[in-house]
């Protein structure tokens, strides 16, 4: 789908919701509606905004990023800003709305107040309205070249997966494993790593998101491994938990119960369903398990442009699956204290059905 | 300086400001405060936010990252919060505050809005009030360990520096250069680069922030390489343009007047100026060279834990200048469709003048 058929169908979804502009100012929406690859330097510093209305897009930025802008967003009209003010009114002006949306999850209160200042100086009644996920959920049905793009991306960690699991008995530390990970990413083509890799081994696998420390892996304990890269823009996002050593029983009866979850969480993907009742099937497996307790996050969530985007599969999440969404499917036992066991698969939402974007095979069978 | 003397000075600053509490979202933030170092996916998804009143300080965050918190974030009670509704009134009803400041530059529309929601919930008139850059202007002025901090990562990154530039010549792409330059980076024990490297050759380098592309740098062309490393969660940032054979003398007298300002601008940093007295010596410097209006970015930013933070060496920026703070000296000029030529060097304000702390002499005197 090309930039412009997305303008016209984010045009069609603004009608329905009494909109008839949009601020756009995520960087992974701007570039989805515009072509516009730069990034955000952090999350205070933007390298630009994308104003959508009915007839017009522009896109405003400062002039470091102006010949990439014009070169990019051939779609849209690229608007230069200086330091001085009264930029916003003539881009509102150019704009011509009466009901403008704004991102409430990304937008910050600062550049809220901006827009709405702007909006009062000009007198012309127009107002700002939140808007949540507009975009997002627009990005949460794959294109064709966006699977074949994840495709691509997942096949690249999982390469890196593979070679990385050869290093971890050598007495390396978790940082330098999260190291290894991104340098194989590198050597395979990835833009980058999508997120900081996850090495976390012994106790602290039980944390869910920690971060590499200097010590080094142990024998005889468990290493969750969570990665993902970038490649062409789409991220990708998988996880494994590996044994070092001869894993005791209560390993082998934590991880049969977290993969026996993600089987029957997969085999619940399908169009019509949602994400709650997904996630609903890993809990009720990992609570038969009597492990229910000890599952602190969600059982996926999408992946895209972002890392994490939508549909989420949790207890709340009432969003029924399509096909063309692209889900994580991860469910994990997390013992304080202990160990933890995470294994992550991707998945396509099928026509009919579900398809395992992972092809590597590298489960324990307990 | 300590994190639990950081809180104190920050209170005070609360004080004179008229509140009596701050909500701090941006995650550099939230680690200067209380050493809790998780990063936040991007500004939709936060890893925790701190909640500063006058006795108490909460770190808030999920399952997820709840061990992490309480290991490092010592000085701070950790409160874990579930997907439920009611703990946001939870937290702040812990925290007593009437006048709660937040940030106004990071915090996002729509948390703002359940901040406020909560309060109301609450009907204990508490409210909330925007505040600009209370932690970054603290945050400007660097203590000896800051320093310390920024001098190993500005030395990694030299290193860097000195080993692309034997690399440059052998027909590799721009895209290539800048993988090289992360793959350096994590060899020399950088956590990673502070930001994605910038190697823009021939034409290109006259887009100040150009991302790397598929293009072979040429012979017989200028290459402006602007790097970072982040070492130990500091940031270091510096750029040097270099000419691929005989340079033509276009190219002589401008790289000559950018390194004159340069100069110039350094021996103007001192207590007691301001960043706009910095940025306008800069300025006289390339008008006088007639180069004055293809200057399209400020002299310099400060760099710490963000790699743009206060203060700013623009022709705005009032800020006074004082020992301690680190900013960056890059004057460029950028010739739409020709060239540009960028140099970039860190310097810290010392008692009584400033100290250059970059080392490497890779400066050509034209």
């Amino acid at each position: 789908m090309g930039f412009r058929q997305r303008l016209d169908i984010l045009r069609e979804v603004l009608a329905a919701e009494g909109l008839d502009g949009l601020v756009v100012s995520r960087p992974e929406n701007r570039y989805y509606l515009s072509g516009y690859t730069a990034e955000d330097y952090d999350l205070v510093e933007s390298s630009g905004i994308l104003f959508v209305g009915l007839r017009r897009a522009l896109l405003a930025t400062d002039g470091r990023y102006a010949e990439q802008a014009l070169e990019e967003a051939q779609r849209c009209e690229v608007y230069v800003y200086g330091p001085g003010e009264g930029w916003l009114e003539e881009v509102l002006s150019n704009l011509d709305t009466k009901r403008l949306g704004f991102e409430a999850l990304h937008l910050t209160y600062g550049r809220f107040l901006k827009i709405s200042q702007a909006l009062e100086n000009m007198g012309s009644g127009g107002e700002l309205a939140p808007t949540d996920n507009l975009i997002e959920n627009l990005r949460a049905i794959k294109g064709a070249g966006e699977i074949e793009a994840i495709r691509a991306s997942l096949a690249l960690t999982e390469r890196v997966m593979a070679r990385l699991r050869g290093e971890l008995s050598g007495g390396l530390t978790e940082t330098d494993a999260a190291r290894l990970v991104e340098t194989l990413m590198r050597e395979e083509g990835a833009t980058r790593a999508a997120f900081p890799p996850i090495v976390a081994s012994g106790t602290r696998s039980s944390q869910p998101h920690a971060g590499p420390t200097d010590s080094p892996i142990q024998e005889a304990t468990p290493v969750v491994v969570d990665i993902g890269a970038k490649l062409n823009r789409y991220c990708s996002d998988m996880a494994r938990t590996f044994y070092l050593g001869t894993p005791p029983d209560r390993f082998k009866r934590v991880y049969a119960a977290v993969r026996e979850a993600q089987v029957a969480a997969t085999g619940a993907v399908r169009p019509g369903v949602t994400g709650r009742e997904v996630d609903s099937v890993t809990r009720g497996v990992l609570e038969s398990r009597g492990f229910g307790e000890y599952f602190s996050h969600s059982t996926g969530h999408g992946v895209g442009l972002n890392v994490h985007e939508q549909p989420t599969l949790g207890p709340k999440s009432e969003t029924v699956l399509a096909p063309g969404m692209v889900v994580t499917v991860e469910p994990g036992v997390y013992l304080p204290g202990e160990f933890g066991v995470r294994l992550e698969n991707m998945v396509l939402v099928t026509e009919d059905r579900v398809e395992t974007l992972n092809h590597l095979e590298d489960f324990y069978e307990y």
